[in-house]
């Protein structure tokens, strides 16, 4: 038996429960990395003969009902991995971990098959994929364009049909940027959703582990493997019950848009994309437009402010006494850290507040605010350029999310007539991940898109569980 | 008919109740401000005038149900009074504020008559009552030692007689600390469950606008008058329904109290009282001695790191423009805020965010914590002579309960031989104040003393209520 030509999740399974071998799978994974012979996009690679020996393990097994039974997948190299480096794209941090990071030990447990670890933007600190010494991951969607960073190869691997998902991290956008670039989903759950041990730190108390996938059930079953508290993880949170339990679809979602002004975009191409999935989802819904500003002031606190201070401090070591080692462009970043001080830091810290008490409020009048991915796709040279200023503009729907303790799910939207893709992302209050994904499943399958690099089709959304008459509309994911 | 020797809110309703007027009791109130007749007192009064149209107009309305009918209460000075300046015992920084803060207006519309406001440390940087221009507020209770402060004018008002509760804050133990020396209740509630809109800030992601009271159910009463967010506040949250359902007295409540090496004492009489609170604690319950360790270094970096910075951010101007104008040791404090860097306030942060896993464990595995107060009550003398190292000792058990996000319930333990009140605090995690004061109110009444500086006894604890079979063993207070 042939694996399946696109790694859905439910293509894997399918293909293994009409009894495929998962070693067909790994093989085809293994030939496509071969196949796309990207030198940018693994940064460590788990040897061939042990991703086979781990397949053949997993087919001597069998199943046992385990959600991710035999689905290649990469981890973003600021994530432990016992037995690989871990390098945040700076080969002079580099540590060799003991153990697995517990996102990554859940989802071996649950029976996904490891390939390796990923490029980066440095230190997690962009949102490009040039911020690099390796090199630039190469964006199998649209060619010349960048990968999205930080989370760079992570989102490459996926599109280009190698992983069936990836994690990513995300702190001001790294999960979702990549997500837009390649024509992916990108998931970023709450803040404390998923462990953080093991991973390198950017601005420790907002960083996320996030999902890519090719399309949203997938995304959101990976969650459901990886999300839960670890007891030694201190900025983990519990989750409220029920939080992974799906609503039916609405029959009108309280949608949330930016009143135009705030609104910037590349090309009047990408201001259609979004206009053109807003209106999609306003089918399912009504639209208010709500006053961005506050959000888009405190998103420019977090490179200005404390928050580049929060980075500086988890590499300090790095930052005072071996800056030759680092990028150029994130020792710029980080060392203007070093002089910041508490005083205006607190100015920032209760301006998040309000900026938190403000999101509060709009998602208590609001279910889902949609907004555009990014204004839209840079080409490389673009980012050579001007390497801070364009990645800046990449962040200016995401930046705000995490230091407003919200969750987000990035969809593709469609693409330009020069190819390059654009995006929309469904953003929530926090634990709110279900129910973006039932909106953007619906708004995925709308797009008229592929999945990832590939010609197949988004499936379309789980349609609604046929209900008892005293049934809960309720359909459990993950 | 002679208004109530002792102003409990259950005696005051009683009188009102046999038709006694709110202008006998206001009448009662100021003759009480006459014979105590301590200058450091008060910073600004309501004029007696003003006192008695106040009661002589609830008098004509009639109750209407209001929880807080004709009783008399003070307001620390940080704290807004529509008609009164705000002055946080710095005349300098003296302000007139338009609106009440709402925990005001809240106690106003309950049917509470207003005497006036109340000394302080000043800025609220203090927990010994020395620490202003003013004077410091003479202790009823144990003269010749200090009031305790933060909240030292409001405490001794309550203890005196002349206010039936009053309103203090507490950032580091303000709310608690004065309680003990003043042998009464103090309530200090979870972060964010009073508004503290119209503070003046401390440490505003930290201070808590907190209840003083003769009794435990009086305390609680209070709360639930002011407690509920305010739409305004950035740093309200939202209560988890039934915070206020009291659990029925437990037949094994699961204590934790500290390992004996962590224990710190005046004296070993304050030792010998803690103990013996503690057994009147354990025969409800078991007690788990538990590693204090990780919260008492917490504790240390409230005054040496981030938070420091925090009290001079909010007062920024003062410090860096009118230095002159500060009490010389709050003014040394602040000062060293200045200096602080944000890379190290992120070390203090991620640690805090440690201690706050560490308290979630500890909850996890019992339900109340039973702590002394503090290690003893100095006097006077002691205060000038060290002025901080006693006031630093005076926080080893109050300074780490906001940093972990808690909440507590500070009640009398007893006397020394040589006058002297001990206390003890029951901690427990956010919104468990019902919870507290289920063990508060009988540890209080079994504690061998009289109310505040009166000779009244300490009322019994409300008892469970006769179920029915099918019934929950919840009471509703407040």
């Amino acid at each position: 038996m042939t694996a399946p030509e696109v790694f859905t999740l439910p293509a894997i399974a399918a293909f293994h429960a009409a009894g495929g071998s998962p070693v067909a799978v790994a093989e085809a994974a293994l030939a496509r990395i071969e196949a796309w012979a990207d030198p940018a996009l693994f940064l460590a690679r788990v040897p061939p003969e042990a991703v086979r020996a781990r397949a053949a393990a997993l087919a001597a097994e069998g199943p046992r009902g385990r959600a991710l039974y035999g689905v290649p997948f990469v981890v973003k190299d600021n994530i432990d991995v016992a037995g690989l480096p871990t390098t945040a794209a700076c080969p002079a941090f580099a540590y060799s971990p003991a153990e697995d990071a517990p996102a990554v030990a859940r989802l071996l447990a649950a029976g996904a098959v490891l390939l390796g670890k990923t490029n980066l933007d440095q230190f997690a600190t962009g949102l490009n994929g040039t911020r690099s010494p390796h090199g630039t991951p190469r964006n199998p969607v649209a060619p010349g364009c960048i990968p999205g960073g930080s989370s760079s190869g992570s989102a490459t691997a996926v599109a280009a049909g190698i992983a069936g998902f990836s994690l990513g991290t995300d702190t001001a956008g790294s999960g979702r940027v990549p997500a837009m670039a390649n024509n992916i989903v990108g998931l970023k759950p709450s803040l404390g959703l998923v462990p953080t041990q093991g991973v390198v730190p950017a601005c420790r108390s907002l960083d996320c582990v996030s999902v890519f996938a090719l399309t949203v059930e997938d995304a959101a079953t990976v969650l459901g493997v990886i999300a839960g508290p670890s007891p030694e993880d201190r900025y983990a949170r519990p989750a409220p019950a029920g939080w992974q339990a799906r609503p039916a679809p609405q029959p009108a979602w309280r949608l949330a848009a930016s009143l135009p002004e705030h609104l910037v975009f590349d090309s009047p191409e990408d201001a259609a994309l979004y206009e053109a999935a807003l209106a999609r989802a306003a089918l399912g819904g009504s639209v208010t437009r709500v006053d961005l500003a506050p959000f888009l002031a405190i998103a420019r606190r977090l490179y200005d402010g404390a928050w580049v201070a929060e980075r500086t401090a988890a590499l300090r070591g790095m930052v005072e006494d071996r800056p030759e080692a680092l990028h150029p462009v994130t020792r710029g970043i980080l060392a203007a850290g070093l002089e910041k001080r508490t005083i205006e830091a607190w100015e920032d810290f209760h301006a998040a507040a309000e900026a938190r008490r403000l999101a509060r409020a709009l998602f208590a009048a609001a279910d889902i605010l949609v907004l555009p991915t990014a204004p839209g796709l840079p080409d490389l040279a673009t980012l050579t350029a001007e390497p801070v200023a364009a990645n800046s503009r990449l962040g200016t729907y995401t930046n705000f999310v995490n230091i407003c303790d919200l969750s987000a799910l990035a969809v593709p939207a469609g693409f330009r007539a020069n190819g390059r893709p654009a995006g929309v992302t469904l953003v929530g209050p926090a634990f709110a991940e279900a129910r973006l994904a039932g909106l953007g499943a619906m708004l995925h399958a709308a797009a008229g898109v592929a999945l990832g690099a590939s010609t197949a089709p988004v499936p379309p959304p789980p349609g609604p569980p046929p209900l008892a008459p005293d049934e809960l509309p309720l359909l459990a994911i993950g």
